[in-house]
């Protein structure tokens, strides 16, 4: 790592205040799960849970003591002391020591409406809170963080009243003031004027930001408090978080690398988006295509001009090398964008073809045809390849499927399975046969053909569908419409997207399934492998 | 209007660079839609189309100029001259003339690595393209927007050069200069700098910025460019757009509604989520979660404190209140629904209820769980008229479905019809079996149920699907997720839309099928009609 390069502390708390958003759940092991991954990735921070007010977290914190980590450490949260009662006396104060983390960070009132109409308190009493609470965590042996609460909103309502609920933390001891926009409601000039002043009152201790999204700022926000002296950025890897979710790791941590920070150690940065997709299969949600730096579209070139730009050049069309932070370019194949993309992509699978080479020709022929029965390449870069694949006949059939047949209605006997689908594959001559339900058609066709594949690729037991998108394309003739498919898949490390179009839904899924399985298998075992060594 | 208020014209590009967004793709019918939509809602421009480069857009012109804009003036978009040509030789103005639009954007070279390294020519060749565009537009009686494109990065590289780009511009006659940061690699405060300085130096022409979120900074950068003087912001209304999307004015709108800016009629500002949900709805797509401002957890309190706080006093844990941009509040655990919006679909249909009827009640109770099912109302007025008839008492069933069966497969005797469907209704006691071909289980479905039923109500003869919409809502569990589809019909009079949802495609399908038959013949016969006078 360049030693020159200031460095800024990243502090996650994707395991607390990113629970808070909505359909956002994890179980102690997935929590377990992404300590790990941001400990790999080199989060200096971890704020892990809230032992006071979630007892599941004391059983986390628990196991959590356990694990070796490499960079990070593990952060409990809590809140100051309640109203007339001594620190020792709060039960929560009890839970938080008890979480055995060497780090804890407490929030408190920095918002005069909060203290008088929220808690019902006195300004003064709510400054001994903070100060009790601070220098009791500090006695305690703890190193105690103070998230201020509502600071921006309490600063602009009155700055003299926002500035001595910081003074009383680092009386008690505090080492680090995380300043909350809480509701999110600052934009970014305002951020750094209050950041900057905040910084001049108290040179010596560390500042932290804390931004919230739901004005857009949370990202700019955070960007302009470490240019005004912040030098920790509070946030949760991928931006979950109550309403509008908290400032987003995986856009900071980039952007205040090409700010000319240190955030993560150099040798992690590729690490980037692998680790944004991890954390979004454990935690079941998807990643906006694009989503700065490490969405799938975040680096895909559409129109022709830009695509052939970048070719030239790359950075004539791209702020940044794409695998810098680990991700990859794409050009989609669309009427929009031309022959120079095609060619990069038949080069990736045979690197002596050329712009002028009959397969060239080929290829653009057959994808012209396919663009008229409505395929649509972009998005489904595997579909993509497995065309090119056929025309360089680097391509080898792992499976015919001989037929289908699907029953479906209602009232069924079971209502999980309205369909069943019974498929026959063939294999080497071999022909397999398999029946399974599910619900719907599509389900019904998914389970019998890869039952009825596994039986001889058993690897396809580690693959499953992760999305699957509909689009009628002519919608004018309505339900004799043409459909387009789009199924993505995973096997746990790999994601691809494969399409199938067809006037009928069923059949555009089939054609999408059957190649999503196939990628894999040519991925898996290549197209020259003898088949006998197969079954591993 | 508060016409103290410093104005902002929003320009959206929704249709132009918004196209450029991996699996953005509109039709026609589609562009006309959007435009009467961001029409309605007060937007200012509307950059509708590049008709140089794609003759799809010359037709749309052609009849986006018969439509009665009330607030929008089209945009048509294309480049400057090519070099070592005249304006007057250059096909692709031409075709932006053609398209007979008032105002007009080009795009030119600011950046001296484009033109020496993409577009291979010289600097001084480069200013007369952009002179000689401009004044060739001008001459043609367009107002010309120059669209200084990669103005940031020449700017840093070169500010004397981008400067000249834009003298050029002006110097031909364009009277307005969209600053645009193509490549979405410039932090705010760089933004605020730049924009002030352009500003300086040209202090009559009008100024607009266009941004690009590759960093997470295209709505931050678009608000600090205003805050520097720049008077337009474009944007695309969904942050639509190549890579990781344009600014995004469903965002920038209110951002500087809330900064004291006016940037659509004040009255419209409760338009804006409402836009944006129709908006998703027409191109497909989905809006995330935690949008700022539009999405449905953008105001979604989950932690008790939240929750109770904003109880007490909403603006504890809000930094706007979510009626202002049409948005409503939601407490995950106890979920309370808006009264207000549907006693006003309710009392289209029963003036006498009152937003404390049992009705009422009894009506939000029954949304409320139709939404935990999936459903969800904003394009499908006609199925919401029908659960607060049915909660009403104004509603008599028409019909029975008392079964249906589909079986599909491959192959198939007849290549168009992959599927046959058996449908028994029931009416008055009477059943109809029937039987129909089609292509694929829904095409299939719909017809026989359609036969089956004319046989009783003949008006269905004049019946059709116009449009039919397929979403896949969770898409995590892919195949097996649950489905809402949208079936739009019309009897070629009146166009009405139903929604069904179903972990089943087929059953989705039969919900809306089946509810937009009913939806027809309550409007046809009443629900108080004798059924004999029916065979009309």
């Amino acid at each position: 790592m360049d030693t020159k390069l200031k460095e800024i502390e990243i502090f996650d708390s994707t395991l607390r205040d990113g629970a808070q958003g909505e359909g956002i759940s994890f179980s102690v092991q997935d929590k377990l799960d992404i300590v790990r991954l941001l400990d790999d990735l080199g989060v200096k921070y971890i704020e892990a849970g809230n032992p006071g007010s979630n007892p599941k977290d004391l059983e986390f914190f628990e196991k959590a003591s356990r694990l070796e980590l490499k960079h990070s450490k593990l952060v409990a949260f809590g809140s100051t002391r309640r109203k007339g009662i001594t620190a020792q006396q709060d039960s929560n104060l009890a839970a938080l020591i008890g979480a055995g983390t060497e780090y804890v960070a407490v929030f408190g009132k920095c918002w005069k409406l909060h203290v008088t109409e929220i808690i019902n308190t006195t300004v003064e009493e709510n400054l001994n809170m903070i100060y009790d609470t601070c220098k009791y965590l500090c006695d305690n042996g703890k190193r105690v963080t103070f998230d201020a609460e509502h600071f921006f909103d309490g600063y602009k309502n009155d700055r003299e009243f926002a500035l001595k609920a910081l003074q009383s933390a680092v009386n008690g001891g505090a080492e680090c003031l995380a300043l909350c926009d809480t509701n999110g409601g600052s934009f970014p000039d305002e951020m750094y004027d209050i950041v900057s002043d905040v910084r001049n009152h108290f040179p010596d201790v560390k500042i932290s930001i804390h931004a919230h999204n739901d004005r857009g700022m949370a990202v700019a926000n955070s960007v302009m408090a470490v240019k005004a002296g912040a030098v920790q950025v509070q946030g949760t890897y991928l931006g979950y978080g109550e309403r509008c979710g908290n400032a987003n790791l995986s856009t900071i941590i980039p952007d205040l690398t090409l700010a000319g920070y240190s955030c993560i150690p150099e040798d992690k940065l590729k690490e980037v988006t692998a680790t944004a997709r991890e954390l979004a299969e454990i935690s079941n949600t998807s990643i906006k295509r694009g989503e700065p730096f490490i969405g799938i579209s975040a680096f895909a070139h559409k129109a022709g001009m830009h695509a052939d730009g970048v070719l030239k050049l790359p950075r004539s069309f791209e702020h940044v090398p794409p695998e810098t932070f680990g991700n990859t370019r794409r050009f989609l194949m669309s009427e929009i964008s031309g022959r120079g993309a095609v060619l990069e992509r038949i080069r990736k699978i045979d690197p002596s073809i050329q712009k002028n080479s009959e397969e060239t020709s080929a290829i653009l022929e057959a994808l012209k045809r396919m663009e008229q029965q409505g395929y649509q390449y972009e998005g489904a870069d595997s579909s993509l390849e497995m065309l090119i694949r056929r025309n360089l006949g680097k391509y080898k059939p792992f499976f015919e499927l001989k037929n289908y047949k699907i029953i479906s209605g209602r009232p069924c006997e079971n209502d999980d399975c309205s369909a069943t689908a019974t498929v026959k594959v063939s294999v080497d001559g071999k022909d397999q046969l398999m029946v399974a339900e599910g619900n719907g058609p599509i389900s019904a066709m998914d389970r019998a053909l890869r039952r009825a594949l596994e039986v001889f690729y058993p690897t396809l037991r580690n693959v499953r569908l992760i999305d699957y998108k509909v689009r009628v394309m002519d919608p004018k003739s309505a339900t004799a419409a043409t459909v387009r498919v789009l199924i993505t898949s995973t096997d746990g490390r790999n994601v691809w997207t494969t399409v199938g179009v067809s006037g009928d839904v069923v059949e555009a899924s089939r054609i999408a399934l059957a190649e999503s399985i196939e990628y894999h298998l040519i991925r898996k075992y290549g197209v020259d492998t003898d088949k006998s060594t197969m079954n591993e």
